[in-house]
């Protein structure tokens, strides 16, 4: 049986892959992409940045893994054949990873950070106030694996937590919105938004000027997706005027973020290099060895990508 | 039925108690304390900073009660009448607060926010890495209701817990220290320690250079209790040497902290000026009511402070 798994991860930590698919998968093939390699007969791939022109080359695959929650960056490219399943990563260490952070940058934006940090910087005590978690409104967009998780966390903490998605979901003590005509419903008062989003057709330039103007006035923006869902100039100037207030922002259009780029001396703009989460190698090598296992006894894979929804 | 509440409760937001004791008690008779007020037949008192020798002039007094989770305020006033119980304010949303700030800046602290306001300080985008939970050791010192709500939080996050406490304390998942003699064992692996003690005799002064020399080299301290724990040049020191890394501090020794204190421009500490939880008029004069009825009707009083140990 060929279990060869050809990692294109260009970028991302191989050797704690290599380690990883050693200790707890020893029965997979793990085998990085060197340039020139064969890989006619290769039958699954794990998949970050793949080499241009290495999809036809594939002659025999059978199972694409993507490394990250989002595929957008995969589905990009033309010649990824359409007709080989693609697997999301679904690993509960990434969504643990993403709820930890959409947690602790709610509660930095709860507690207006940006207020402390303008006390101290001028030596002063100034009384700081702040609402109830049940009088700040936090609005998750997107309620798939990390949404509905971040939503279920912030509802432990007592936040007004409202939810928008695509298609209807229901999850406990969330209000939920769904597709465009509830749009505007959702956001006139949600005061904390979180973009988690897939980055489709559909979502790309989502975070733009005409919704900004639906948030309450001096909202905060949270995006923990994808560069693409944010409208970078339309931020820009909505923080100018105020209508938001203050923003992190973990993902761009170009990462790295170039220097001369206005987001880094924006104020109360707060930056994070693409890591609110990283998925787990170990616990991604046992996933991918269990799916591989259930594929070759002719069973059903899970988190399989639907390409024309794009996720 | 005499049901006067006699509020000296000078700096604490009058109105809002007045408010909440009208609406959710309003048979309570609540009366902020004026100058000269005649207040010998005065049964009950809810005290913040009380005014000099107000307190023998308050010959029938029957129950005093703490406005704040800590009552060392108090029990500094030797004019205090030790023969009177003195409740601590326990107080579900006094919890929750603290609860909610030690996780804010326990995952502040767990995620080096100082790397990266440093990198963007400098327009750069740098890879930033921090370990999963599990490899981040938490230790909270005290371990009443705030000590306790905390750590089981934190351990819902997937943090090491450690706690100490002056007498032994079991809480599930979290490794429990007691005691002078297991101070240094717990401090040995104490990554981010978080002060939640009451101030006593034992306990002032406690957060010193000889704890901090056994903690971990680049600690992050959190205090969240009195300024009294904190000898505060100790942590400047220890700060300067690097043996303390980062720290977050909510109470001073004298507050509001003054203009030209170090502590405002120290890197890598944070202040915030003593809100990091604030009891909620409402939920308090719900339970004091209950508290003074079941008082009336001859039952024992909940959360007594043992004036003796000093909480």
């Amino acid at each position: 049986m060929n279990r060869t798994l050809l990692f294109v991860g260009a970028g991302a930590r191989t050797d704690s892959w290599i380690n990883a698919f050693a200790e707890v998968a020893p029965e997979i093939d793990f085998q990085p992409y060197e340039p020139g390699q064969d890989v006619s007969d290769v039958p699954y791939c794990l998949a970050w940045k793949a080499p241009p022109g290495i999809w036809p080359a594939m002659k025999n695959l059978k199972i694409i893994f993507g490394i990250g929650a989002g595929v957008d960056r995969l589905l990009a490219d033309s010649s990824l054949p359409r007709d080989v399943p693609l697997v999301r990563m679904v690993e509960p260490e990434l969504t643990r990873g993403m709820v930890e952070y959409v947690l602790w940058q709610c509660l930095f934006h709860h507690r207006k950070v940006w207020e402390l940090e303008a006390a101290q910087s001028c030596s002063t005590w100034r009384p700081h106030s702040y609402p109830a978690p049940w009088d700040r409104t936090i609005g998750i967009m997107g309620l798939g694996e990390l949404g509905s998780a971040a939503a279920e966390r912030l509802v432990e903490f007592g936040f007004t937590v409202r939810g928008w998605s695509r298609t209807p979901k229901s999850l406990p003590k969330v209000e939920s919105f769904f597709g465009a005509d509830q749009l505007p419903a959702f956001l006139s008062k949600t005061e904390i938004l979180v973009c988690l989003l897939p980055l489709t057709a559909d979502t790309r330039g989502i975070l733009n000027a005409a919704l900004f103007a639906q948030l309450p006035r001096r909202a905060s923006i949270i995006n923990a997706a994808r560069g693409g869902h944010l409208v970078e100039a339309d931020l820009s100037a909505a923080m100018a005027s105020g209508q938001i207030n203050a923003a992190t922002l973990d993902v761009f259009e170009t990462e790295p973020l170039p220097p001369e780029h206005p987001f880094w001396s924006t104020e109360r703009l707060y930056i994070t290099p693409h890591n609110a989460s990283i998925t787990d190698p170990r616990s991604a090598a046992w996933r991918i060895a269990k799916q591989i296992a259930k594929f070759e006894a002719g069973e059903g894979l899970d988190h399989v990508v639907d390409c024309a929804r794009g996720y």
